[in-house]
């Protein structure tokens, strides 16, 4: 059994036209003997946001802490702690910070793909 | 895409010997169209706890809110939000609330077992 908290992982960090105040940490992952699925948490700086893409498999999200959005079908959809969001395979999407705190969330994708 | 807030759910309870003041909630899952894993939260009242108990898959746990402990060979492990516990197949283990508000947390299952 491991235990980890995020804030003693160091994280990577992610900024481009693409990506801005973005820094992803893998908590359950690969290096952890987690073979079927990932866990990641992704903490949005200000203002931050993750890119707006497509690929072909699921995330499965659930908000932790701040404010802010999910790009869906061309609107923005409002998201708070506690909220879980379902992206499926091949659907657009992209995260945003609405607030002025960090907005930090887990995002859990099946094994295979980047880990980050 | 899905989004739900998870007091938005109506849980379902478990109290007997084993288990004590626990409330599951299915954050995504097969209904929603979630083929490869599955998001429930967990949260335990006051002085709740989950069963002591064994089974062959894995858990990915994320805490979300309150103070718990996991139980790890033996031992208590203090748990507080922002923490990850990856409890491989075959792994006994036990969470419970050590604080005076619910303890509240994510765990993730592959596809296959019960979802609650």
């Amino acid at each position: 059994m491991g235990i980890k908290k995020f804030t003693d992982i160091e994280p990577t960090r992610f900024d481009s036209d693409a990506v801005k105040g973005v820094a992803g940490r893998v908590l359950i992952g690969k290096a952890d003997g987690a073979e079927n699925f990932c866990m990641r948490l992704f903490e949005l700086s200000k203002d931050g946001f993750s890119p707006r893409h497509t690929h072909d498999w699921e995330h499965e999200i659930f908000i932790y802490s701040g404010q802010g959005a999910v790009f869906r079908n061309g609107d923005w959809i409002p998201l708070e702690p506690g909220c879980a969001v379902f992206i499926t395979g091949n659907e657009e999407h992209q995260m945003k910070n609405t607030g002025d705190k960090p907005f930090r969330f887990i995002c859990i994708i099946p094994a295979g793909p980047p880990e980050l």
